[in-house]
């Protein structure tokens, strides 16, 4: 593989010309490149560990800390859930060629809008290596070519990983550059990648915060962000409180590093009294820091002393730790404005058995989604039946949501006609 | 109407507002209002001619020309002709609460993928004052507010049909903020406007490419363009001449200074020893000017000292005029590179008898809209039986060909449970 001799400009080129003819593959032809590439990276596992040696000691030379680490480790055990989950990929269902609408129109025009790959995906990532191959799988699934830009923290992983993928796919019959790793992690490669609109269609980044903000300061490519998720579960008057218990502790606690784990807590007046004290309770012997509103405060109970007061600021936080704001509203309606006023679009639950209530909130909170009487935490590809994601959407455009295959893909309509002209 | 008092800031946040309320409202209550704005534009014709007649004064003592004065100037028919689109408008089916799709997931939960407004709407426009109409029905039909950006040289005119519109759809129970018009046609209202993201979620241009580039160097709220159609007409070895030199005469003749009249003819080489000597006279005797490469140049004809040779430029301009750029190929393959280095993804079409050259360029070709016998120019919303249209895009994100009122939405996704939680 010597695509790290190339520039991105002519990375970008031969990635397009690669998807003209991925876009035109059958499902059988992608798959079995896909099962070739979980073959390789069984095959040449000690290929990839002793790349991945080499960026671990430079990193624990270089000072990065333990958490940093980790995720950059790859081992065994690692990599054969990589290849499990390439496998899993191809047996999805191929979303290129489904039909979405077909209507034949009243002068005898046949109308079919059919789903069609975006084209050149550019994925920019940080630390972890099995991005690598987890997006490359998921772009030729659905027809894409990838161009990939990962950190230098991972650079030999990296480059070892994209070399066995593409060198799999090439072998198994699919275009030069339908996989390319740009080479060297700086910010002039983002930039350039990131505005290269004439061949890339989608520049999707896996990171934090500081890559985003990087990647908006530049790109003129379209990007779709993965979401932050300031998620917030609403405890009607009329809510099962067993029910509402379980929610809220699973939002909470299930995996609290996670943007779809819940981050404030809103409970009805006329259930507070009776379901606060006990939630606080089981919350504040689960590790939760409670910031509270003052009236929470007031019907706190045996752990009104542990709590902080809330600021404005800790309604507005997406924690991703074992914290929680905790709030007492009058009414559905205030519960709904306070969750488009300070939610981030995610995910937002209700737990009610009123249908009044159930459909106000459903119909007036502006989410990607929204639960009833279901913790916030099924908000996942997986959960959702779409296979397998590579993201989850807050922006309302094209995807929101998990972003799937469907959402690595456009349309096109195609209109067949007898030598039809317009009158 | 007070609008033109408040800041851009104000304005968006009242619209924000405003939009939660419009996303919940039924179908018959933003008709109603709808037919309420139809009836106050034939109510109130006297007051929209009268600023309509400064604005034409304004103008012609400034040295507008005659296209720019003909754009900008309302009569009573085209006031009626206004109030006919709304009201057509009001009749079409309601894009909100659609179900794209439902599933009982297998833990139970119900998914439901809903179709939703996006919120709030910002159209920045050019000289048409009917934009201030035809844009306010699409988006409250379809339940977003909208912030009206026109410009200076119509601000009249737009002001008194924007206050007709606010103040008709109010009445009618609409909340306010519903339509509002930005006071100032200058850059700085639209960078504020085009980078207000945590009210406005999406901004269209409705203008020409100086309006474009403008708002694509600020804008950090996402926009959808309106396309250039720099479109083809490829005249396969299998065709139908008859039918092809129909096709290609409507594609460029009939209306040359839309987006889907064809720009360049590419004609096989088995066919174009018939076709080309005919089609070319009949173009030319129609006023055409050809521009051709070498080898159509030799089969010419009778009108082979009327041609001028094509550049490579000419074959990349959306000429929007009668002007065609010529060329013969050698295969369907070689017109499907043409058509993919050169196009726009706008509107492509294929005349052919062949089952395999069909299935070869709708396949193959990128672009919003693929035809197989039949003129590029019906891509169109209201052709394609979409009621009406914004604009036609060439994204690949979000929308791609009409923007019509599905356009003008996002989903959500909604999910009930009977207390579900994530194990």
């Amino acid at each position: 593989m010597a695509v790290e001799t190339f520039s991105v400009a002519e990375i970008c080129a031969e990635a397009k010309r690669a998807s003209h003819a991925l876009a035109r593959l059958d499902s059988a032809a992608k798959d079995a490149a896909l099962l070739a590439m979980a073959d390789a990276l069984e095959e040449r596992a000690g290929e990839v560990l002793e790349a991945n040696a080499r960026d671990l000691e430079a990193g624990a030379e270089g000072g990065l800390g333990e958490a940093l680490l980790d995720r950059l480790a790859l081992t065994p055990t690692r990599l054969a859930g990589m290849a499990v989950d390439v496998r899993r990929i191809a047996a999805l269902p191929d979303p290129v060629g489904e039909g979405i609408e077909a209507r034949r129109l009243p002068n005898g025009l046949d109308l079919r809008k059919v789903r069609v790959p975006l084209g050149v995906v550019a994925v920019v990532y940080e630390a972890r290596p099995n991005v690598t191959i987890d997006c490359s799988a998921l772009c030729l699934k659905s027809g894409n070519a990838i161009v990939l830009r990962g950190s230098s923290i991972a650079g030999h992983s990296n480059a070892v990983l994209a070399a066995v993928a593409a060198e799999a796919v090439a072998a198994a019959g699919l275009p030069e550059g339908s996989i390319s790793l740009v080479a060297g992690g700086g910010h002039e490669e983002l930039a350039e990648l990131a505005t290269h609109s004439e061949s890339v269609d989608l520049i999707i980044p896996r990171g934090g915060e500081g890559l985003k903000a990087a990647l908006s300061a530049v790109a003129t490519v379209p990007v779709i962000y993965a979401a932050a998720g300031n998620c917030h579960v609403y405890v009607d008057a009329s809510a099962d409180l067993e029910a509402a218990r379980a929610i809220v502790l699973n939002a909470k606690l299930q995996r609290p590093g996670t943007c779809n784990s819940a981050e404030t807590l809103l409970v009805h007046r006329d259930a507070a009294p009776d379901f606060l004290p006990r939630v606080l309770a089981d919350l504040h012997d689960a590790g939760v820091e409670l910031r509270v509103d003052g009236r929470a405060r007031a019907l706190a109970g045996s752990v009104a002393d542990s709590l902080l007061d809330a600021t404005e600021d800790d309604f507005a936080t997406e924690f991703l730790a074992l914290v929680l704001a905790v709030g007492v509203v009058d009414s559905t309606e205030e519960a709904i404005e306070h969750v488009n006023r300070y939610g981030s679009g995610h995910s937002e639950a209700i737990v009610t058995s009123s249908v009044e209530a159930s459909r106000a909130f459903t119909g007036g909170v502006d989410a990607a989604c929204v639960y009833v009487n279901a913790s916030t935490r099924f908000t996942d590809g997986g959960e959702f039946g779409l296979g397998a994601e590579i993201g989850n959407s807050t922006q309302k455009l094209h995807a929101r949501g998990p972003i799937g295959l469907r959402e690595l893909c456009t349309f096109k309509y195609v209109v067949e006609g007898a030598g039809h002209t317009r009158a």
